[in-house]
């Protein structure tokens, strides 16, 4: 069944999530093994939660957040961040600049 | 002051995110019936979600902040609120008034 369209195209919390994983592993210098390692998971696994293809479990996220040396808190405020940047404006997400 | 060992005192985010799915439902005067019949989902589980017992997919979270009528970044937004103030400060967790 096809879902009626959204209102406006916001991102899921999955992909707002990992990019802000993603951009605070590579503040660090670290490599996927790197923080996968400290969070005990697999490197394959950490790379799909950055790309938003997973949803983590709340364990999952503060093992990432613990390996990434900040609290959940700060991983949330930074998919917040992710959220309403591309939300742009009230009528539609904004393009990017890559 | 005694510095209160952090990692160990921060909620987890599936109970940050259902305070605050919490919190909007009573905002607009919603049962958990009404809400949970326009996320398409069951009472039982809705009250899940917001009893911290459940992590949301993020198609599930979509649907709930859509059923409340409020963009999922508005969920968020409250869900990092809800995890700085229970930081408190740099020492630990506040005790919330009831």
């Amino acid at each position: 069944m096809r879902r009626a369209p959204e209102p406006d195209t916001e991102p899921l919390w999955r992909e707002a999530v990992g990019r802000g994983l993603r951009d605070l592993r590579r503040a660090r210098g670290d490599r996927l093994a790197d923080t996968a390692a400290r969070a005990g998971m697999s490197p394959q696994y950490l790379s799909e939660l950055e790309r938003g293809r997973k949803d983590p479990s709340s364990e999952m996220l503060a093992a990432v957040a613990g390996a990434l040396g900040v609290p959940v808190r700060e991983v949330v405020r930074r998919a917040h961040a992710d959220l309403a940047l591309r939300a742009g404006s009230p009528s539609g997400p904004v393009m990017l600049a890559a």
